[in-house]
């Protein structure tokens, strides 16, 4: 096997969701249309398919050994992760962009072998760009994102669906532990912001690997953990429940939600 | 008395709210120091103070006839709403702007004889200025917001807190038929994106006059309904709480939450 360029799949990479956010942008003003899976709470969009095929077709050109895992049927081909696999989701956060026009992103990650090597989130409508490369540190615009501090459960602002609150008991003590809850809608967001500081835990159930794939790689590199809700280590393969949380209160978190 | 000049003081609230703008981007790239309330939800910074004296002193010298009601104490002197009453919150989310440094607004509404003349809602870090004045329409950013339209409540993003979720058995109907939660974490916002069609309702409990002001003159300029949680007309003059919903769910969700 040839040596893998990294500098070369990161450029490239991070061109390619700077150009698929300009699509996005040119098909918002454009009306588009929406098609519904059988869940109405999953909305897929012509933009969606539109963003995966173009990522489908420069990879076929440009790395044509790479495989890609996407949320609009490219899954269905990539049954392990041996190999580079591009994990992408075109538009993490539908619901919102279908509603509110904001708080969606492009995430994609870069697997090696099973390994997170390059994560990119991008808040196409905030225009915050999160990007990071395994052992090179986490950024967004540019600036490098400080190591996470440490701070107690109960200065925490967590994220966690209503959805699941109200149908997991467990998680009430959690609610009530926190300093806040706040919800976005976008699981890449919303793992991109646990990076920044701004959230210090999210825990959702039945997240896809290409919601957090992205968003994984990038928290890696400012010191937070990642598991499902039993504290096992995620394959980025199946559906499973997540939990990212600064370290300082990962512990605490699993051990209520474990309770 | 005199003929009042709503132009001017449209005019006016609007420059001083981009003045108080300026003040808190400035005062954020210095250090600020965060003192505490009893409650540590109720984080109150010097910023916050900073700019309600500098609405004190303006109003003061400008309209010394009008009243300030403002979180940071201004309330104290002001028991009903005759005249013209500025309703203000300096800085509305500041757990927010203490945690994420976003999400934050300043949030004005002012009144004439207890009816909303004026509203300003300006999202500092996204630099969404929303605006309305009685009878002509709701802004934002200059560009006029559509009257609400119709979709039912399965349809419906809401904002609700977790924290009321799980311990008010009544909303969990709500948030079994709803499409989706979302909560930002300031009041003023979430009115604000009702208005903006980016949610259909905002519920929350336990809110004061300075937190609904300003964005309940907006969210009626497009056909929005407030009242509390049993349907009963807002005072502006004490803490309540406060449902906020485009005409075509209001009936579902006060009928929900009342069962």
């Amino acid at each position: 096997m040839a040596t893998i360029n990294w500098d070369e799949i990161y450029e490239t990479a991070l061109d390619w969701t700077k150009e698929a956010r300009e699509y996005i942008l040119v098909k918002m003003k454009e009306s588009f249309q929406i098609s519904t899976k059988a869940d109405q709470d999953d909305l897929v969009t012509d933009v969606d398919k539109g963003v995966e095929n173009f990522f489908q077709e420069k990879l076929a050109a440009a790395f044509p050994d790479h495989r890609l895992m996407g949320e609009e049927g490219s899954a269905q081909a990539v049954k392990d992760l041996t190999g580079v696999v591009w994990i992408l989701d075109p538009i993490d956060g539908t619901m919102n962009f279908v509603h509110q026009e904001r708080f969606f992103a492009i995430s994609l990650g870069i697997f090696q072998e099973g390994e997170g090597m390059i994560g990119i989130v991008y808040d196409v409508m905030g225009d915050e760009l999160f990007t990071s490369r395994k052992g090179r540190g986490a950024f967004l615009n540019g600036a490098p994102l400080p190591r996470l501090i440490e701070s107690p459960l109960n200065e925490a602002i967590l994220s966690i669906n209503a959805g699941w609150i109200i149908n997991d008991r467990r998680l009430e003590e959690l609610v009530r532990k926190a300093r806040g809850i706040r919800t976005y809608g976008s699981a890449a967001l919303e793992i991109a912001y646990v990076a920044a500081g701004r959230l210090d835990a999210y825990i959702s159930h039945n997240l896809a690997p290409w919601d957090i794939a992205g968003g994984s790689v990038i928290l890696k590199e400012v010191g937070g953990i990642m598991t499902n809700d039993k504290g096992s280590e995620l394959t980025f393969l199946e559906k499973d429940t997540f939990l990212a949380a600064k370290p300082s209160i990962y512990q605490d978190v699993l051990s209520i939600i474990n309770k």
